[in-house]
């Protein structure tokens, strides 16, 4: 029987989704707590990874195992043996051709940002950090012009090794309540450091450093376009997998 | 010169805010910031303790020290040797009698809750958890019978030494923003542990297992009422102190 849970973790403790020498991986606690459940080695196969600290909300995989647990029952018994910073929020029965990675028809990406002269402790684990001034309506302007079908390869760490670069997003958008700021965005797929590279720039935008217009100038692969560094992790969170 | 401090805190890895065997302070850590800067032992005197675990958005000490760093300056200078989890968020010249605790005119705090069948990783550290179902109707009719000057011995934890556990409460809101419930309380002082004990209390009446009668028969000091538990700390915060 194959299964599809939805998965939200706390990013700080571990190297990202997949396993890496030295650094528990979440995919790895996870395929532990199958293999207490199941007493046999199941593997996980998630839509994507994520990078080292970065946090999910509603992160997404897929795995076979025999149906001794009814699909309505299995968080409850992943959540008793995982550590408590994954919890599985449901599972699901699902085709035996489903793929978590294949199949994903849009994701979603949120990165959560505060303003502020000093930094804020209480928020050091779940936003990044923005030291004011910042144009937030710059930062929208910028924003508006990632939408549609563009080669991101500017926007992506260099050494990733996917067919092609070409993706479309579908909605991007800035919203400011009091101190705080979201960056809200959804595509059908996102290139090795996209969201995180979109975001550094989209600051560098609202700072003065760089224009509106090198969003253009990167979408159009301009090499010579100055692009922000890539925005640390702890304020993003893989928000939701749609197929 | 005394000066006034403003400090947001994280507190999960302090034994609160007052000096205890074992494990670190946020005062002894503010103490050994001070000691850095002015390389001189000098006493802070805080508005008040809170539990280990406990945050603050905005507790206040004094201390007395050489006019050598500038007021405007100095949150910086201290911000410079503290750990990364306190910051000082501004410091201000005060009168010689002033005094951080005796002139507190108003203190408010801040309950962050998440409403969820399931655990949330990404809340574990900065809100507490309620299992639904909870009624929240009944949460804030039961809130606004704490408003007003009663004694509040019966909502404090035992063996406190204060002369009188009367108090007067200002305000008290409960406000539900989607899965999220803010519980925000001001009175002109804070009991051993009564924040926790109210939010622990108005709970259990969400939860259909206390009337909101219990309220006004323990405000009565009605021995046999009964209470709700101490609710967790991860989710309270100091959020500001009023002179």
């Amino acid at each position: 029987m194959r299964y599809l849970i939805t998965i939200e973790y706390f990013g700080k403790n571990y190297c990202g989704w997949q396993a890496q020498a030295n650094k528990l991986s979440v995919q790895e606690a996870i395929e532990d707590a199958l293999f207490t459940i199941y007493n046999q080695p199941i593997k996980l196969y998630g839509s994507g990874r994520t990078d080292s600290g970065v946090h999910a909300l509603g992160q997404t995989a897929h795995f076979d195992a025999p149906a001794t647990i009814p699909a309505s029952r299995l968080h409850l018994a992943l959540n008793r043996v995982l550590p408590a910073d994954i919890r599985v929020k449901e599972a699901q029965k699902v085709a035996s051709d489903f793929h978590a990675r294949y199949g994903v028809i849009e994701k979603t990406y949120l990165y959560k940002f505060y303003i502020s002269k000093i930094a804020s402790p209480t928020r050091a684990h779940t936003h990044c950090h923005i030291i004011p001034p910042i144009d937030i309506e710059k930062m929208q302007t910028a924003c508006k012009l990632l939408i549609g079908t563009y080669d991101f390869k500017r926007f992506s760490a260099t050494g990733s090794s996917v067919k092609t670069s070409v993706r479309t997003v579908y909605r991007a958008e800035i919203v400011q309540i009091n101190d705080e700021l979201t960056f809200t965005i959804t595509a059908n797929g996102f290139l090795y450091n996209m969201v995180r590279i979109i975001a550094g720039t989209l600051i560098q935008i609202g700072k003065g450093y760089l224009g509106t217009e090198c969003i253009s100038a990167l979408l159009q692969g301009d090499t010579y376009a100055k692009r922000g560094d890539t925005a640390p992790p702890q304020g993003l969170y893989l928000l939701n997998v749609r197929y």
